[in-house]
């Protein structure tokens, strides 16, 4: 791990990258690159697409609305994070937002919003999500950007699920036990970790989670948590038995 | 663990806490109940002071300025949690109010802002700390108001360390080991959190933290994260190791 550096920067793009590939940036990468930054002609610049690695690029056009990059050298290999679906009922806000920039940090693969009974609202801005989630792997330097999912309804992905899959289900009502015992039950394999809304679960859902084969109920100790401290702490554990953090992973 | 439930009202009081007892509440608090809230004479409200548990107080004086509670019974008994000092660089503004509400959310014992070389504020406002660790306590229901260290350079943190409180230090240069590996060495007793600034130790900071008896290096994985994403992995493995979520902990 390393805490971020700000100093250098980097941009997601769409386009495949090579060398000597030429990137046409958005609009919006323009004005930041050339009015913003004030970025010279040759400026070393990072980008990613989720696909190719990392490369360092050169700027060698520069107007007030367009901008041109090309590729010179990789940089880092492409690294995918571990497979792990983050489940999370939304919230409002500066606070999804910032969920959102957390699970990046956290390297999961895919955020899928889920409707429970207390879920406060009702829909999402996914394009907002997913502009939230590339600048917080543009600013971490994570170089896969996650799949955004569409709000679902909790009943509808308990229908469909994958029993592969093992569902983390963070237990506001399961104080007592040692999380790490409950994490080292679980078979390696696809995962996904589960947050529930300010409000916590309703009984009956609780109820339907725990009845699940393929559910494992997290406790995350005494104390109340906010929805987004919640999120980040699931992770960490996640990570350090079941992910990437844990040595065993590849 | 309960995920953050927003529906009752909780203040924190200096005065001394028992059955009968009234308290006066300061003038912003007065304002909030009774002109924001528009509580009525005998609403209900929780008050803790960080040392007599939380009682259910009834509104029994209720001016524009001023506000009079009586004390009726305990609704919990004082808990504190683990003995976790948490040492950070501080970070600017917002991200700064952030990360101390989620070390409180965390339950750690002590805020102390540490001084490293490339921390980028010289100063920190404790009073703002400290009204910040407040809030946190109030609306996550935590019992214990972490105490407030002032801003000390990383030597002398240092030259006066009890060598019997382990200091682990999240360690940005150790991507490859396994964090629960490092942490399960750790002796039971007290035990301090360092988090450092965006940007990392220097080489020379690392140094003498790697060479001191009482240090242990935590690895938080392959990825860059924020500070304030970092403090809350670092306390979630820490609390489910050695802290109060292991079921280990008195």
């Amino acid at each position: 791990m390393a805490i971020h550096d700000l100093t250098s920067e980097r941009l997601f793009v769409d386009s495949a990258l090579a060398q000597g590939a030429r990137v046409a940036l958005s609009e919006d990468q323009a004005h930041y690159l050339v009015n913003v930054l004030r970025s010279k002609m040759g400026a070393g610049i990072l980008v990613f697409n989720g696909r190719d690695g990392e490369w360092l690029a050169r700027l060698i056009e520069a107007k007030k609305r367009s901008a041109v990059l090309e590729v010179t050298e990789q940089t880092r290999q492409q690294v995918n994070g571990p497979d792990i679906d983050y489940l999370f009922a939304p919230l409002k806000h500066a606070r999804l937002d910032y969920m959102v920039q957390k699970a990046v940090e956290m390297g999961v693969a895919r955020l899928s919003p889920v409707q429970t009974r207390r879920t406060v609202p009702d829909r999402v801005n996914l394009e907002r999500m997913r502009a939230n989630a590339i600048e917080a792997a543009e600013q971490c330097g994570v170089l896969r950007v996650p799949e955004i999912g569409e709000l679902r309804p909790l009943s509808k992905v308990l229908d469909g699920w994958d029993v592969k899959r093992t569902l983390i289900f963070c237990d506001e009502g399961d104080g007592a036990k040692n999380p790490l015992n409950s994490l080292t039950s679980v078979r390696p394999g696809p995962i996904a970790v589960l947050v529930g809304p300010e409000g916590g679960f309703s009984g009956e859902e609780r109820e339907i989670l725990r009845s699940k084969p393929y559910v494992v109920a997290l406790s995350l100790g005494p104390r109340i948590m906010r929805a987004d401290t919640a999120a980040v702490a699931a992770l960490a554990l996640v990570n350090a038995t079941l992910g990437d953090w844990s040595g065993n992973w590849k």
